[in-house]
C-alpha cells in the first residue's frame, strides 16, 4: 500500500472508513442497510408527504432554539397541583397490575412518604384497590422522572422555563445512587433522606434559586459535553457547575450554616444531581417540537419498566409502545442479568434530545460504567447521525472535531436503516425494594418505529 | 486496497499509522529520526552507563508513587520564611537587568503589595539598585509560580504534602485571568484584588482546609483528566472539584456569609484556580525523583521570560538554560505576535510530570484556546510517549483507551529523536503592566537537552 493512498473503498467496516476519512483520504461509503421489514409502503407514503420536509425543519429548529433557564424550586403540590393520592410515574401510562417491581417499590415509598400508610408494604393493598390512589405519566404533567419517576405532592421540583414561550417543565430532586426511591427502594433510610430533602434541601435551594442570577441549564449542558459528561449516565461536571452557580446564594440564604454545609455535601457527593436538570431541559426543548403535522421527529422516548413508549411530533400525544428490554452492561457487586428489571425511566429524554447515548463519543470514560469500548462509544455517536435530522450547534463533541450532537430522531430514518436509538441507562433491580443493580446500554423495541410510521402514513393519506 | 488489510507499512505519517493501528490491523512503524546534531558520542556514553536503567526506573517509580495532599494555606512569610524585600520568581535564576517585561511588572506589583513603594513604578529604582531587595527562583524554595511566579512574604500559599516522606511544596493562590500580577500587570485593581486575597480569601481557605477532610490533589488530577482538563491551560473541572471539597467547610468557617459567598464566587469564576494546586502537586512528585545518580529524567522545566531552564535527576541542582521561545497560538482581542513575551512560568512543571501539553489528547477542547486541531492534540500525546520513560497508571486518557499519560521526560530520548517536549502555555504581554495577551503552544530551546546530555556523559565517565 502507498503511504498516501488517494482513494479507499470501505464496505461495512465503518470504523476503519472513519479512521481513514479522518486522515483526509477520499472515502466512498457503501453502508446501505435494508429497511425494517414491512415498512416499504409506509416509507414511500411518508416520503411523498409534501408537508414532511418543512415540518421536520420546523420541529428541529424549534427544539434547537429553546434555552432552559432554572427559575424556581417548589413542591409538586404547588407547581403541578398534585393532590394527596395522586402519583406520577415514568414512561407511558400503566396500571399497578402491570407495573414492574421497581415502579411498585417507588410507589410504595411514595405512599409512605405522603403518610398514606405507615409501612410501605401496606401500600400494596392501597394500589391493588385503586380507589384512593391514581397513577399518571410524568409526561402528561410537563414532568420527567428518572427510573421509576415517582412524584408525590410533597416532593420538591426543579422548575425550568423557556423564556421565549413561557413554557415550563419539572423534575424532582435527585436522591443519589444505590438504595433510593427511583430505583424502587423503600427502606427507612430511603424515606429519611426524602424527608430531609423536603424539609431542608428543597427550601434552601428555593431561596438560592430565587436569589441567584438565573442558571442557564442549556449552557451548562454545552459545557458538560466539553467535560466528559454525556448528561445521562455521567453528570459529574454538570453537577459541579450547578453547585458553583448556586453555592454563593446558598451561603447567604439565611439558613443555618450546618444545613448549608449538609446541602453542599449532599449535592457534591452525588455526581448525578444534575441529571434531574438535564432531563427537564431536554423535555423543554422537545416540547417545542410537538404537534407539527407531517413531522416524523420523535419528541419523547420513555419507559415505565414494562413498556417502552415513544411519541412523535406529527402524531400528537399518541404513545407507540412495545416491551421494554433489559440493558446489556456492567453490574454492581454480586448482581447479574437475572436481577435486572427491563429498561425504566423518562431519562431517555436525553437521547431524544441528542445527548446521553447519542453523545457517548464525548464521554469515553462512560464505558467503565456501562460497558463496551472507547471505539464503540465513538462509533455510536457517528451511527446516531444516520437516524437524526441534524446537528445541535450549541452541543458539540470536541473529539469529533466539534461536530454537533445528532439531534432529532427521525422515524423514517430508523425504519429505513434499521438502526435503533442507543440509550445509556441505569439498571434497577427487578424486585421492589432492591435499588440499583448496574448500568448499561439498551435500545427500544424495534417494532414501535414501524407502528409510528404506520400512523404517520395513515395521516399522510388523510 | 482490501477492505480488511492484514498488514500496513507506515513511513512518517504517524497519524495514519495510529488510525490503522486503532482498527487492530498489524502495523510496522518506521519512524526513525536522526539524533540531535553532535550528540552521538554522549548518547553512546550515557547509553553505556550501567547505572542508567535502574536509576531511571527508580526516578520514574518515585515520581509516580507520590500522592499530594492539601494540608494548609498560610502566608509565605510563615511557611517559606520569606522576609521583606525577598522576592521569588519563576524559572531559573535571573537578575533584574535581564528580566523580561512581565517579570518586572510582577516584581513591581509585589513591591507595592509589600508596601516597599507607594507606586509600583517607583519600584524600578529599587530593583535597579538591588541593595534592599533580592530575587530567587521559586524552585529553590520548594515552590512553583505560574507566569512571572512572583511570591512575596504577605501572599498566602497552598501547602501540599507527600504524607509518606513529609516533603512539602508551595504555590500562591490564583488571581484569575487578564490583568493580574502573574502576567505582569500592576494597576490599582490588581493590587486591590491581591489585598482582598490576603485579607479575606487566604484566611477563609486556611480555616476551611484545616477543618476539612484532607483534599487529595493527585486524585482530583486523576478525575480532571477524565473531564477534559489537561491541568495546565484547562483546569475547569479541577477548580470545580476543589470548590466542591472545600465549600462545606467554607460555609461553616464562622466567616461572614457575604465573605463566604464572595470567596465561592471568586473561585467559581476562575477556571484556572486549580492550576496553582496542580503545579505544586507535580513538583511534589518530581522532587521525589531528584538527585538519583545516573538518571537521565528531567525533574523541572521552568522559564523566567528570558531563559528556559531544565534540571535533571542525575545532575543535581544544575540548570541547563537557553533562550525562551515565543509561543505559537491564539491572541486575545487585538493583540498579536509582536505583543507576546517569550515563554514564562514554572507551569511547565505540569508537562514535566506528564500532563499539560503531554495530555492534550484528553482535552481536545483546548485547541479552541491554544490553537491547532483536534487530531494535533491526539498526535501530541502519542508523540510525547516517544520521549518519556513510562506511563502513569493513575492518570489516564479515556479517548486513547485509557492509556496512562506519558511520564518522565528522558534527556537521551529527546536527543536521540529530536522530539521536543510540547508545552501548552499562557502568553504574557512583553511590556510590563499589560497582562495576558493569549495562549499557545511552545517548546523548549533544543540546545538545552544536548547540554544536559553532555553533563550526564561527563558524570558517567566519572
Amino acid at each position: 500500500m502507498n503511504a498516501t493512498p488517494s482513494h479507499v473503498v470501505g464496505v461495512g467496516a465503518d470504523l476503519f472508513s472513519d479512521a481513514v476519512a479522518d486522515q483526509a483520504v477520499a472515502v466512498t461509503r457503501v453502508d446501505w442497510r435494508p429497511p425494517m421489514e414491512g415498512t416499504e409502503a409506509d416509507l414511500a407514503t411518508v416520503a411523498a408527504d409534501p408537508r414532511r420536509r418543512a415540518a421536520n425543519e420546523q420541529a428541529l429548529a424549534a427544539m434547537l432554539g429553546v434555552s432552559a433557564t432554572l427559575v424556581d424550586v417548589a413542591p409538586a403540590s404547588e407547581v403541578l397541583g398534585l393532590e394527596p393520592g395522586q402519583f406520577l410515574h415514568a414512561g407511558p401510562p400503566i396500571e399497578w397490575a402491570r407495573a414492574s417491581g421497581p415502579l411498585r417499590g417507588g410507589l410504595m415509598a411514595g405512599a409512605a412518604l405522603e403518610g398514606l400508610v405507615e409501612d410501605p408494604e401496606e401500600a400494596v393493598a392501597l394500589f391493588e384497590a385503586g380507589t384512593s390512589v391514581s397513577l399518571e405519566p410524568c409526561h402528561h404533567r410537563n414532568t420527567v422522572g428518572p427510573m421509576a419517576g415517582v412524584v408525590t405532592p410533597s416532593m420538591w421540583m426543579w422548575v425550568l422555563e423557556d423564556k421565549t414561550s413561557g413554557h415550563r417543565t419539572y423534575c424532582s430532586l435527585n436522591e443519589g445512587l444505590g438504595k433510593v426511591l427511583r430505583y424502587g427502594a423503600y427502606s427507612p433510610d430511603v424515606l429519611e433522606r426524602l424527608r430531609w430533602m423536603s424539609a431542608v434541601l428543597g427550601p434552601l435551594l428555593q431561596t438560592a434559586v430565587r436569589n441567584s442570577e438565573p442558571v442557564d441549564v442549556t449552557g451548562i449542558l454545552t459545557q458538560m459535553l466539553q467535560m466528559g459528561d454525556e448528561a445521562h449516565n455521567r453528570n459529574r461536571a454538570g453537577t459541579l457547575m450547578m453547585l458553583r452557580d448556586l453555592a454563593p446564594a446558598m451561603a447567604t440564604s439565611g439558613a443555618d450554616s450546618s444545613d448549608v454545609a449538609d446541602a453542599l455535601r449532599f449535592i457534591g457527593g452525588n455526581d448525578h444531581f444534575f441529571l434531574n436538570l438535564a432531563m427537564p431541559a431536554c423535555k423543554l426543548a422537545l416540547d417545542a417540537a410537538r404537534n407539527i403535522e407531517g413531522s416524523t421527529m420523535v419528541v419523547a422516548m420513555a419507559r415505565n419498566g414494562t413498556d417502552f413508549g415513544i411519541q412523535v411530533s406529527g402524531t400528537g400525544n399518541e404513545w407507540f409502545t412495545g416491551p421494554a428490554q433489559v440493558a446489556d452492561g456492567l453490574y454492581l457487586g454480586d448482581y447479574g442479568p437475572k436481577d435486572a428489571n427491563p429498561d425504566i425511566g423518562d431519562s431517555a429524554i436525553t437521547e431524544t434530545a441528542g445527548i446521553g447515548g447519542f453523545a457517548m463519543a464525548t464521554a469515553p470514560a462512560i464505558v467503565r460504567l456501562v460497558g463496551g469500548s472507547v471505539s464503540d462509544a465513538l462509533a455510536t455517536t457517528r451511527r446516531m447521525h444516520e437516524i437524526t435530522l441534524g446537528e445541535n450547534p450549541r452541543w458539540s463533541v470536541p473529539v469529533l472535531d466539534f461536530q454537533g450532537t445528532p439531534s432529532g430522531i427521525d422515524v423514517t430514518r430508523v425504519c429505513r436503516t434499521g438502526i435503533l436509538p442507543q440509550i445509556n441507562t441505569g439498571m434497577a433491580g427487578k424486585q421492589a425494594g432492591v435499588g440499583q443493580v448496574g448500568a448499561g446500554l439498551v435500545t427500544p423495541p424495534a417494532e414501535i418505529f414501524p407502528a409510528a410510521l404506520a400512523a404517520l402514513a395513515a395521516r399522510a393519506r388523510g
